[in-house]
């Protein structure tokens, strides 16, 4: 480490490398997801931690400021911000991960997902990484986080054990203490041996939306309920369809099952 | 946690508090030391990760600009930084600590104190704390980090493990991780049992820098090196002094016998 604001990278470097049971293999399969961020120097400050722990994968949906890739505040992650993707809509940015945790708080909402502490994430995202799985870190915007939209997307939340009294972090500095947790201290998680069962492959993001676009368009078809209530059960059907942690096989099944019920319907 | 960048504090918070195995008296006897930073703005940012992870007591040494107290990145940490104290020199800092810990990398000099990684630091406090110790955390500057004179205060230096490609953290980031790993993480290896020789108080910065004068005047009075040889023999006898872990009894009777042997020399 060295410690600077914004001093260029010195390649001579530290003799220090991370020590981490994540391969190389999976970081590169952990993308880190920036939504509607309103300052280019959080989105700046976002990847120079990301280099600082060895991520590369940046996603920007929905950006407020239209020149953030040009953020001085990257120091050393100026080509990981030219090479980040950008989405309109978090759907797609998560669209081929198998496991979206979202960052946050429980505050003001009705928990609708399950949480865990970050020092626990590390255990958590092993096994995915493990078996295979692609992983999304997704972060709020700076003034209030994830909507409730944002979060019916992800699988899990994890929170950063903040004090009571001042719970509210600069963003660039959680995701700085997240990346730290999985890829310096997850260390001592990862690596945990998974069941039979646990190796196999979830479904992605995308897969999980368009089976719920499936049971939607059934729902409609067999009367299930009221337009008015359409959004909602929207919301609720993914929620459901992300509990359930569904394999690709799962998916695959169902969504037979329900195009098949929909060509029924309809004949 | 939330994650914000410039709202304001929420105080209605979030129900998670920082499961930590430091009490409220340990976090208190844990100190922030900012040495020579440029930017106020990360100024503010450490005092906000402060008030995150529940620490209070910030010093801010010979700061490059005045009105740092104004801050706007501080955000819910408005009066911890208004409270922080200000010293001219690292020594006045520290001088009632008995741990001076630098942060920062080991190239480009020569190791003169032990180094541990960051996930080892708690650890390491715990004993400290555990029997009344003063801790410091020293940041250096955004450009240089510590410099070789400001390291020799300090009993070791402590690295967060990063990339070798890009080890150079932003400042503001810098003070949130360690904090995390302080407030949060340490509460894993925190609370250790201590031997009873580890029981014993160390000495403050402050005695070992009296000491430390009282020998040097010794061995000005006895000859014992060319003047030019001063400023290198102060930054060796400083070193030396901390590198041996002296308790506060140690120091008295060290102190005592160096007064003895000057009156001798004197008269």
């Amino acid at each position: 480490m060295q410690i600077t604001n914004n001093g260029p990278c010195d390649s001579s470097g530290d003799r220090t490398t991370i020590a981490t049971l994540l391969t190389e293999n999976q970081l590169g399969r952990i993308e880190i997801v920036l939504v509607s961020p309103r300052n280019p120097l959080n989105i700046g400050a976002a990847a120079r931690a990301m280099a600082n722990f060895g991520f590369s994968h940046l996603s920007v949906v929905a950006p407020f400021e239209p020149h953030w890739r040009e953020a001085q505040s990257a120091v050393g992650a100026e080509s990981l911000l030219q090479n980040a993707k950008s989405a309109e809509r978090l759907a797609e940015a998560v669209a081929d991960c198998t496991l979206v945790v979202g960052t946050g708080t429980l505050e003001h909402r009705r928990a609708e997902q399950k949480a865990v502490a970050l020092p626990e994430l590390g255990g958590r995202l092993a096994g995915e990484l493990h078996r295979g799985g692609r992983v999304a870190l997704v972060f709020g915007s700076e003034k209030r986080g994830l909507t409730r939209e944002d979060l019916s997307l992800c699988h899990l939340i994890t929170v950063i054990p903040t004090d009571a009294a001042q719970p509210s972090m600069n963003l660039g500095q959680a995701v700085a203490v997240c990346l730290y947790e999985l890829a310096v201290r997850g260390r001592f998680v990862a690596g945990i041996g998974t069941t039979a069962d646990e190796k196999l492959m979830r479904a992605t993001s995308g897969e999980l939306d368009r089976l719920g676009g499936v049971i939607e368009e059934a729902m409609l078809e067999a009367g299930y309920s009221p337009e008015e209530m359409r959004a909602a059960n929207r919301h609720d059907l993914r929620l459901m369809l992300r509990r359930l942690e569904m394999n690709a096989a799962d998916v695959r099944r169902a969504m037979g099952l329900f195009r098949r019920m929909l060509h029924k319907m309809r004949s």
